[in-house]
């Protein structure tokens, strides 16, 4: 008789995206010519760098030979790539990151829940809260949390309040933990961390054997110079920290595909007789198992985002999500909501008015502004009476939807 | 302190391919001028069918508007590809299979082994020998198997031998297992299983609640009319069957990378107390958790596999290899091998001569002959004795290769 994960059957109704859609999409339904604006899931709009394109045709066309016909490639992404994440996201800004410590994969959602194939399912486990779903749930899933409890949390995790309070950076930990998500720019608040503030979790991870997983998915989003784009900058890091980084955001691959994982060639976790076991032959092994690597032409595309002008097109691209970001938070501001975030990451965190829980914030915008966000209780607990809005979209929809909720 | 998967510490020596290609690169860096034949891994070599690339290529520029441009599509899959899937694979070939049934992915290497996640680690599974290694090695990256034994099979698995005996079909084991895996045209054998054969394995799965993983990745190579392309052409399969297809072997697309699975929408798993849990929900949970959907371009490209001009590239893709295949079969059959497979599949299958063994053939090929194949141990125990070559290359170098090996 075949038996299933039983982990799954803990799992709280619907991902919260898709949740958001099927509101969504049963209010459009009962308001047939409504006008929505969507600043809900992070996802870009605005369309694929050109050199990007270009570069793609160019590898659609190559394939199209018997000479240019590329198979297989390696399951830890080509070396050129590799070379040109190495040399420009890392090296040039002081990291020593090789190539051969990249990992192309086709997503950050994937890798950074993939992770747990390679760890022990005994680890005690912090995520910050509110935070990105998938951290949560994936550790749900493979058994690595207890029952969800009333107040909508799980069993067994750590949750290191951000808030208002202490300006949305975690304390360190009273107690020991294995395993560690950090998530700077964060998603979902869009708070960041210096390099100070930084150093004391490397640090606490070092001085604990524990593991960062650290999401820099929104680093191409920083403006301040001493804010890090990668935890590499932080001495120590390379000994406690694995990276996970995203084409999605900076140059609009969310439909493309293209994201990858750093792990330092000596990172080490531990057997269950505390001798050091590398990590970066586990996840080797694990991707040369379970994964055949990204599309050649995907992998093509990626490359050029470090060609000249791919690098100036995703600037461009960069500047216009932020001034997208700081027209919402000037507006929000001056409507008199509280709002944090918007400064270093395309996302605005708002505190939602007249002690309104966060759903209920959302059908108030979906039906009286025809404008969706996503509730923060569904980054999690402490998320709860809060609420993103996302920086992704046009110009044009951005500022008409500040007016609609300014003017509800 | 963090704490590893100590599975992964089971796992023998590198997956196969990666230390065929170690072999390999190692004899050509002492052998500079050496002309090698590669008919080891099973990667297509012919340029992607026009009908994809104009696709893609149309995709592309889609993406480089604003009205066009896609970004996160759904994790299950574009609705438009999943209903060409639906009508040209079932429904036009007698399958009652729903676009809702399938879920696109990036490959059937990472589905194979990805649907685990939603099956409990206290099934008792069961695989062919020989088997396609991943089957084997993400179950014990999992946990459920025990430690290797000297003979290089793992505890807790149950094999069932193919090999001349039996006409490289499985025989029932006595035994109730829960999962069972199946892969039919076989890799590596070469092997098929016909409608009568199958029935008896649909039946025993109904009768012990098995459920069988069926790896249809070759379907397209079938040449018998009697031979089934999916498990659902046989009565009661939707009852206990998942069924994972790709685009890569008919259409080119390893490196483009584009697959996927089908879960019939009332398949049942049970929980610890017996209860029956839906399988296509938790695969749907899981697939939307751990993973962000193909690329739309790659997508657009799949789409038009199912176009006129697809279809027609596509068979005329089969045909090429399945000539290869015939080629290699008649010249080796009339060298005095003995061979298998190749019939309707892109594999022969060669009893290694001599009592050789099957590493032993392997560097005797490479080494006399340039030639790589694959070696029959490589894929498990009962492979001992084996060796696989694939169809999946220029007709020049099929025929250059035949000879060389005719001439040692």
């Amino acid at each position: 008789m075949v038996k299933v994960n039983e982990n799954y059957l803990k799992l709280k109704a619907g991902y919260l995206f898709p949740e958001i859609s099927k509101r969504v999409n049963s209010y459009i339904q009962s308001h047939e010519s409504v006008n929505i604006i969507k600043l809900g899931i992070g996802d870009v709009t605005e369309p694929l760098p050109e050199a990007c394109r270009n570069a793609m045709g160019k590898a659609l066309n190559e394939m199209g030979t018997i000479k240019g016909f590329k198979g297989y490639g390696p399951e830890q992404g080509y070396l050129w790539l590799r070379e040109k994440i190495s040399e420009n996201d890392f090296v040039k800004k002081g990291c020593q990151i090789t190539p051969e410590e990249i990992f192309v994969s086709d997503g950050s959602k994937c890798d950074s829940s993939n992770i747990l194939d390679i760890l022990g399912n005994d680890n005690l486990i912090a995520v910050t809260d509110p935070v990105y779903p998938v951290y949560v749930d994936s550790n749900v899933m493979t058994g690595r949390t207890g029952e969800p409890l009333q107040n909508g949390t799980y069993g067994g995790l750590v949750y290191l309040a951000i808030n208002e309070n202490n300006n949305f950076l975690p304390e360190i930990p009273e107690e020991r933990v294995d395993i560690l998500y950090l998530c700077f720019p964060n998603n979902p608040t869009g708070a960041t961390i210096n390099k100070q503030e930084l150093k004391k979790w490397v640090d606490y991870a070092n001085k604990n054997n524990t593991l960062i997983l650290f999401d820099a998915a929104y680093e191409a989003f920083i403006q301040d110079k001493d804010i890090p784009h990668s935890i590499y900058e932080i001495e120590g890091a390379r000994n406690c920290a694995i990276e996970f980084r995203s084409f999605s955001k900076n140059a609009g691959f969310t439909g493309v595909r293209c994201a990858f994982t750093v792990i330092p060639r000596n990172l080490s976790g531990f057997n269950s007789q505390g001798e050091k076991i590398n990590l970066w032959e586990l996840w080797n092994r694990r991707q040369s198992t379970k994964f055949n690597g990204v599309s050649y032409i995907v992998q093509r595309g990626a490359e050029a985002v470090y060609s000249s002008d791919g690098k100036e097109e995703v600037k461009n691209l960069i500047d216009f999500y932020m001034e997208n970001a700081r027209i919402m938070k000037n507006k929000l501001n001056s409507a008199g909501f509280r709002v944090y975030g918007g400064d270093n990451a395309p996302y605005v965190w708002i505190k939602v008015p007249d002690n309104m829980s966060s759903w209920d914030f959302f059908d108030y915008l979906l039906e009286r502004a025809n404008v969706v966000g996503t509730p923060g209780s569904g980054f999690g607990l402490a998320g709860e009476g809060y609420f993103r809005l996302s920086a992704f979209n046009s110009r044009e929809n951005v500022i008409n939807a500040m007016e609609r909720i300014i003017n509800i």
